[in-house]
């Protein structure tokens, strides 16, 4: 397998998070959990605590928020080597204010993001040696959507990794408030042709590209019309905020292959922020360390199940502790309940 | 609708709970949290967090536990105008002691309410023009079995209110702790043909006012026989400590019908205290803001389901996130999993 | 005295305070300490605390953050009746992270309040009635230096509540990281015909009205010049962060006389913010309460000298513990070291 | 029933336990919750909580850990009398970390108890007359696997308790981490012929015993082949990490009868360590108190399923709780809520 | 030296104590520490940690509670052979709350100990065998304040141990808020021809008891006027409520001596309450061990100035510790700074 | 200056350290604050947030805890490129357990670090390339102590990296309870001659190496005998445990000149551990950025006394904050209290 500096460099904002303590309310109470977080950053994080190198491209503020960020970043494991900092009066940290739900009671969310810092990234701040250094270039649908800059960003660096040599990562990750349909829609369709590996999930299929049919023949469609390679998309039941059912599907071009196997049932439901991107962390992990879609599958998986039985966005399981996941998901006998 | 100063004055005691935090126990641990509550403080401030404005009569000592009460309550936005604070020496805040259970442990509750303060209460203390100047008061049978004296007030409270134009709304809330069932039907018989709004559970109608046969039937006599005019009673299943069911049917003489909905089910209990109180809330709300009691019934359900997630005995609930759990639950197609 | 609906109208922005607990660091740690703050609403707060009525003019998010400061506004005694919610997409509640210092070790702070709802607040939006329904009207120069906006809707503010017969009182408050001190000169030259209570300090006195000679001299010539009725300026030693000592001097020109008493010394300083705001609140008071600016200098220091011992920006001290301390601090023999 | 200064003494190590707050893991995060724990000890505090008097044999080292530990000992009721003090330089107190699992994600325990204090026990400095001062006597297999030195002290208090007249209890509790099977079973085999009650698991039983056919038949054979009175064996079903069914059965040689109950049914498990523990406690409590297996019976299993709701390995139910948790279990109308 | 089964009885009401965390107020914030407190049980868990067998009569809840109680005095190696349970329905424990100074904000106490449990207790409930089974027994004028009830049962336990041979200690420990000066002198006057060992403070001795002069000579008086053979004071200088300096007097009328040593200077006062016990468990441990009389200063003046730094009202240090603090305070060289 | 990839690399063992909350005690209480801690480590963290490149030899155990080492580690920004990891069954991690003081109070510790991991270190897993890859290795006297294993592998290392150009400084730090000072007099009288900046107290000289006469010519004499190039001795005068003076003086023998500066005085301690450690670390970066004795004693002094205001053994001051303590420290006018 080919060497080269980096695994995996991502692109994207990161912001604070803060949430009140387990059932607490944001209206109430006199406390936050005081966190990193961001859909970039935490694929970034998952890859690397399964033990491959990464860095995230991002821009922080110049201050005290900036540094507690850049020392989270540093705290699993992803390269703080490409972080720009933002000497401007106007500089600062994007946050979001995130709060649980116990049914009947949905989570709840609140951004503050307009004007953050990552909206003031340049390409000249960018080395140009980062573009041959990396085996794998990851970002997001909310890179393109923050702003007309940072989706400009986005897509120049998209070019600049694809002529690196890098492959070209990208999760749909479509949200509503950032953006209508048709503008994703249109941008996207612009981008498709670079990208080798396309997250995506079922209803953006459906809706936005107003695909018709079988979710298999719609996930390869992809691959037909655009040239991706491989198309991932999940597949979570809600059964309550604190319990869900997660599982996927992953279609490979070159061998024409859907991929799955059986769902996570009864997930602890901790924190489920951040298993989207923990999904994508354990795919890419299978796709740069074993080059096998099967692999991929069985990590994104894994990853994305036990990342919901953890607070916060960032993943917090290594190599041996997904192993360990999947092959007691595989199980056919009897599993300990616990390794003493 | 006609328009008052107030929506809803209640009366009853105000108490502090302690405690420990979600899993410990009262005989261990360094730690209570503080908290606000009592029944009539919780109808209050859930009708008032849904938009309504709402007042309580309640007496409490003159010192930094007062204080720290008439704060929180203007925290949920209840009016401290009708509270009396008590300087003598022997002035005290009741208190319980509250423990959250886990199957197959039960939730316990200790109660150091006797000689607080409430108990104290004057009508000469409490100024006259309240009496006109609300749409509707409640107070409920907890009030009736504090003292003599408690009781005294509160049955005259409720005759001046009726006599100045209010609705009168009654909580049976039996606690066969503080009286005897003979004692507590006596007295509910003298106050009976003064309620409007009669709140009963399915047990104490069957047990205390020995009323057979179907439920139905059951709730619509209180109407034949007192000329109450609208019954309530609601239906919880107790599935565990942590996760209940939670339904309620309303009859109302007027239109002689009977209202229901499909019950909330699955709630996960964070804490079940106050929960019966918020239906309460909810019910009035419907009624005093809508006058329907098909709203009334789902926002009773709603406010009460959705108590149950939420730490301490108040609500924390406004008309939006109310609104969006009616509509939740009465939605057929697939829902949204959080709003972003 | 002349009675009005309010004894005090503020008017300025109201922030969300994050702070790591105690000694920690913004750059580590997994908790921040929540809590409301802002200069206008810390001496809204304070005068209610002390028995007065009082509310605050402001503009909030209509969101979870914004009902979050309503609640804390409500719980220390401030009406919120004068809270105008923000309902556009970018509504954003201002934020500042404060962190505490221990000798050498100066506190910090990193404001981000760019873009709050504040900057969109309309004159159209506060209702007539405001201007004659209060005996008293204070802003700072805060809210003159947050935005062309605000500085407009300030100053007019000042406009109508003279107009409405209010006492117009005014904190300089100079903040450098908001505007030079020549557009600042530039614009209070233009308010303070409209003063009557005037908060400035000597180091501005000095620097930005390049005012010499005795501080004395230096009040008397604002009410000289501009027709200020009473000029007050506070004296602070900072012996280190955790250790200061409060004084004031006051200048009320209707009998051309300067107050001042003994210093506290040795102040247990717990969280200095706020504490500025305290004074005001204190003197305020005692002018409104008894028109007296002897009083008022008593209250100020005592107000302010407390708060520096109560965490976060809004005091917590009645005016039976404020009474305390004024006659502790007068006492000549000894004090008892707690009231039991 | 005989008199005894001690009902049950136990001999163990006792260690420090370290976790993470629920959720956290123990690869991040800023705090350990901090307890005492330890097998033997565990079934001591649950008899003496129940309200015998017991005793626990161990060494602590002479600092500030092993002061933390006795203090802890004293709070849940076990005599301190015999806890020796280890005094030398290398003295340390065991510690085991352990962080709660959801699922997919399995409970996880890292220990740190080589070279405890615990290893360096000498039988002269446990004092001679406790031998005859007690009922009953227990321990358990990890006592046996420390080290040669715990061991070979643990088999002789085995022989000395039995000729002082002590009913002779041990539960085999098999850690593959501490020995193999096969040294596991050649010393027990030594030791059973003196054992009254065996608590051995079913998987133990058909592993290292390799036992074979009927649960009833294996658990039979211990008495047939070594005189063993009355043998237990647990049956838990791990639905996931946080929900656990409990039950067990005994096999009373006397009588030759098997006793079983319905299990417990959906325990919401808040800390899973030392819940067998608690059988033990439970079923010794039956025999002691009332040398009536069925009763026995009934207290294990009551015993067990309730500890698992409570943080930390030592259990926290008094007689009444129990009693009110069988009379729940065995009730078949239905069951109120909680008591008020 | 004498060997009976205790060396110290004490006497007296035990209480929860709830507070604040550090310098969070009463009337703010979502929690309260919890734990015990009591002059004499902090007396008897004082001289309990410094080596000595000690235990306390009084009466509880029978509740969680009164269960909590238990363990924490079960925690401070104090007896709880003779505690009595109250399973009366009124059965309560008595609380007081307490939150710390700041200068210039003194220490905030209130109490709520109104119709305790201890107010029920009866002479019968105790064991006839206490009275000759200790060396010695101390209570307060605390015990005396209470209600007439408890002042009965004190004054005859009094009686009956000195009848029973034990030492006879007694502290006055006057609070205005329990009973009048007049009362409180009557009543000792009544008693101290009994006691063999006073604490008085110089305050009580000239206020109460109208002395006048020296303090030596004061002191001296009441071993002249009723047979005292040793009384102490202290002499406790409040620099702030952070900063004490404390010390202390002892009269010794067998030698006709009073022993004082230099004032410990500068105390980093954490939490000021039990102070004053400690100082009395220090005394009776210096008394009970040694029988000297400037050893029991020694150990009254460390162990009274080391608890002023440890939260809660019950002290924390053993034999080792407090050894360690008189050596240093006696110490002539440098000292260094901690033992590694 | 010259360039190479790491400006330090240090050797050191490194502990947990668990700490009760800032006045609970270690033999009570719920909770443990958790953290990285090591002298080696301080020391490389110090001048990695200062902005030099660092890294750290150790090794830790392959478990959970090793994991929170290492994230920890990264978390301060030094590398952890050359840390072991113990596969081994027996792997541990050393831990110590720390409690503030309070006047009279002492800090105290209990160390249990016998047989951790760094004690199996073998120079064959260090990768040879380190030897020339840094400008300057630092190690302490205190891993000279922990082992003959461990001292053996860091006198090699001075050897090799000695050999491979890098400057060797080595910080005494003698620990009487891990060695004697003949044992540790001997072993640096071997390691003397190749060391180049030399970490050395009054005492240990005064004691250890028995030098008489003036500081400054005590200092002198290490160059005079041994080579050594700069000697720096700290000057800590302990007022209590919150309060201390520092400061420090430098003896450069290229210049034959001693350096020293007026001391920091009133030093808020909040936790002082680690607080010579950074001194270490502002030396080495004074020298390895500046190369320059005077602002090596001036980074030295400032981060030293920072350090005793944070909490943890770490250091947590960025080139800013130290710059601007530096600056305030050496001002003359008035200072501002605080940057807004």
């Amino acid at each position: 397998m080919e060497h080269k500096e980096f695994d995996l460099i991502t692109f994207g904002e990161i912001m604070l998070r803060l949430s009140p303590p387990m059932n607490e309310r944001m209206v109430r109470g006199d406390i936050f959990e005081k966190r990193a977080g961001g859909s970039e950053l935490n694929v970034a994080s998952g890859v690397s605590l399964l033990g491959l190198r990464t860095g995230i491209i991002s821009k922080l503020p110049e201050n005290e928020l900036g540094t507690y960020i850049k020392n989270r970043i540093r705290f699993v494991g992803v390269s703080d080597d490409y972080l720009i900092y933002d000497e401007s009066q106007d500089a600062r940290l994007g946050i979001y204010y995130y709060e649980s739900g116990a049914a009947p009671r949905k989570p709840a969310i609140v951004y503050d993001r307009k004007s953050a810092s990552i909206n003031h990234i340049c390409l000249d701040e960018i080395p140009e040696s980062v573009y041959t250094s990396t085996r794998c270039f990851h970002t997001s649908g909310i890179s393109l959507a923050l702003s007309k800059e940072v989706r400009a960003v986005a897509i120049e660096l998209i070019h600049r990794f694809k002529k690196g040599g890098a492959l070209i990562s990208f999760d749909v990750n479509y949200r509503a408030n950032l953006w209508s349909e048709e503008e994703c829609r249109a941008t996207l369709e612009e981008i498709l042709p670079e990208i080798d590996v396309l997250f995506v999930s079922e209803e953006t299929s459906r809706r936005m590209f107003q695909k018709q049919g079988q979710l298999y023949d719609i996930m390869k469609s992809y691959c037909d019309d655009f040239g991706v390679k491989l198309v991932a998309t999940t597949q979570r039941i809600v059964k309550s905020p604190r319990k869900h059912t997660f599982g996927s599907v992953i279609y490979d071009a070159a061998t024409d292959t859907h991929y799955s196997e059986a769902p996570y049932e009864d997930i602890d439901v901790v924190d489920r922020i951040g298993s989207g991107d923990a999904y994508v962390a354990g795919v890419l992990f299978g796709l740069l360390k074993y080059n096998d879609a099967e692999k991929a599958l069985q990590f994104g998986n894994a990853t994305s199940s036990v990342k919901n039985t953890i607070p916060g966005d960032l993943p917090s399981s290594d190599f041996k502790e997904i192993a360990g996941i999947i092959k007691a998901h595989t199980a056919t006998g009897p599993v300990s309940e616990m390794s003493r």
